[in-house]
């Protein structure tokens, strides 16, 4: 059922002993909200406390300042930032029981009893920020660090084209509240692994160019990324967005090497061109700028297909 | 003298025929500032111009949406975001008959008849939205492209410290406007010419670690910068952010070759460390987080100097 805030708050205030389930590969957004909601419940003298199925990176340490460890047997579940319980892991069973859910997502599943949405919020945090005011919570600094974070890495820090207005007014609210946007920002935007920047430089060696420079490749081979230590899954995904940000290229694809022969391509591309429509054509699917497909052939097939039908989308485009 | 946005307004309403300079190597701020208030300007009838000493990057091509070309006899010169005429190159003659600035630098000569200053602004841009608000001009979306571009590079997208609540509502307001952000901030802040990337994969071949990784350090040769074309002087000042990036880096160094056998030295540090007290050991300067200086004589001996004094200020600060 589809609630609004002041129902939201009415059951956050009836109820306690909250469980807050964070979606697996957790991001800036979900763990904004997940800690700063557990947080604000804790301080309204409720026990809460916010988990994820999978291990949170490191670089998100600071948000646990906002929380105290309690324990505790849940009764009640929420999930936030949570579109579909298939993505929470091996607790997909507890969000099929999720008593309320808090998110931003056009494809929610509308899975659990209660659903406050606002799909044409950048971040869920934004509207975790409208539920907590609304439930009459000081927002701390250690609060207003969780949901800068989600603000600003759902936006790309103000970056992308989600970012609204009110976007920014609820930035500036944040600050105001003590948000430590520097080095959020710096451990979030700048920061990268010695992995990663290795990663980099061995997968731009190997750049190429086609369509006049406005398709770019790049590839992840496996043996490439089990050669450098220390990286993660998180380095691996970053490299989507490289031959993207070459001056003049409209698709950029990323080819990475799965398990078992399988070859993912991840396209990006300018507004000129929708890859969603080159995803299709291989049974793969996405965004207008974003969109991912997979081929179980060879890299050399795989490559060709792919390059073929992007070349295709630049010529229909009229670019060359 | 020092005048408030009060008295700047009734300059300009009174007078005619302006000459807007903007300052040499021009950025996203100063450009911002000269055509959004050239802009402004035309929109009250009169007749106004803005001048660069530099030829302007062609990333910054949209914001001649926001001005006409006109052609008149220059009466009145303005100064936008130039701490000092020194900073107009060929044009600092005229810099030094200004009859008003608009800036937010510290460090302004008060070369000007007429100085409207706001030092604890991050863009002078945010200035600008101010004074064009009270000059009664409506900001349309060229106009709002424009301050928007001097608001976002200043800070880094809002990234950096100097960030403030305010810098986020005139954002917000820009919007509003009709500021289109998504192509601006991926002109800004993602696009990185075929140059640019050459150039630091050459750059990172060559990193080397010192202080069990607290000090990272680069080198940009003139050779290497000769050998890759179409590179322009942004490209290469970009270099000076990579090594700091790099988790783990307190100092992050770039040693660029210039002319006449000289090494400058670009340092830039976390909250850990001062660079600026390190830059001053061999006559340069700077801020805390970012500073520089240069030396006459061998590679060798200028990195040999600047990694030993980088390691004693880590070792100084307990980091190792």
């Amino acid at each position: 059922m589809k609630i609004e805030i002041k129902e939201a708050v009415e059951f956050l205030r009836s109820q306690d002993d909250y469980l807050i389930l964070m979606h697996a590969s957790p991001d800036g957004d979900t763990l904004g909200c997940g800690f700063s909601l557990c947080g604000a419940l804790q301080r309204m003298g409720k026990r809460a406390k916010a988990v994820c199925p999978d291990e949170i990176p490191h670089r998100f340490d600071y948000m646990r300042e906002a929380v105290t460890e309690q324990e505790f047997e849940e009764r009640n579940i929420i999930c936030v930032d949570v579109a579909d319980t298939k993505l929470l892991g091996d607790m997909k069973e507890m969000g099929d029981r999720a008593a309320l859910c808090i998110d931003h997502h056009v494809s929610n599943t509308e899975y659990a009893e209660r659903l406050l949405l606002r799909e044409n919020y950048a971040a869920a945090a934004e509207l975790m920020y409208e539920v907590i005011t609304a439930l009459g919570v000081e927002i701390d600094r250690p609060i207003a660090n969780c949901i800068y974070t989600g603000v600003a890495t759902d936006t790309g820090c103000f970056k992308f084209s989600n970012t609204t207005p009110q976007t920014h007014i609820i930035a500036a609210k944040l600050m105001e509240c003590g948000a430590e946007i520097a080095p959020i920002n710096y451990a979030m935007f700048e920061l990268k692994t010695p992995g990663r920047l290795k990663l980099e430089q061995e997968v731009l060696k190997g750049i190429s160019f086609h369509a006049e420079g406005h398709v770019a490749v790049i590839t992840v081979m496996k043996s490439v990324v089990d050669s450098i230590p220390d990286i993660d899954s998180d380095d691996v995904g970053a490299m989507a967005a490289l031959p993207r940000q070459i001056e003049g290229v409209d698709i950029g694809i990323s080819i990475k090497e799965k398990k078992g022969g399988i070859f993912k391509a991840s396209l990006r591309s300018s507004e000129r061109i929708d890859v969603s429509e080159i995803a299709k054509q291989f049974g793969g699917g996405g965004h207008a700028r974003a969109a991912g497909c997979s081929f179980s052939t060879t890299f050399e097939e795989a490559e060709r297909l792919i390059v073929e039908a992007s070349c295709a989308a630049v010529r229909q485009a009229g670019l060359i």
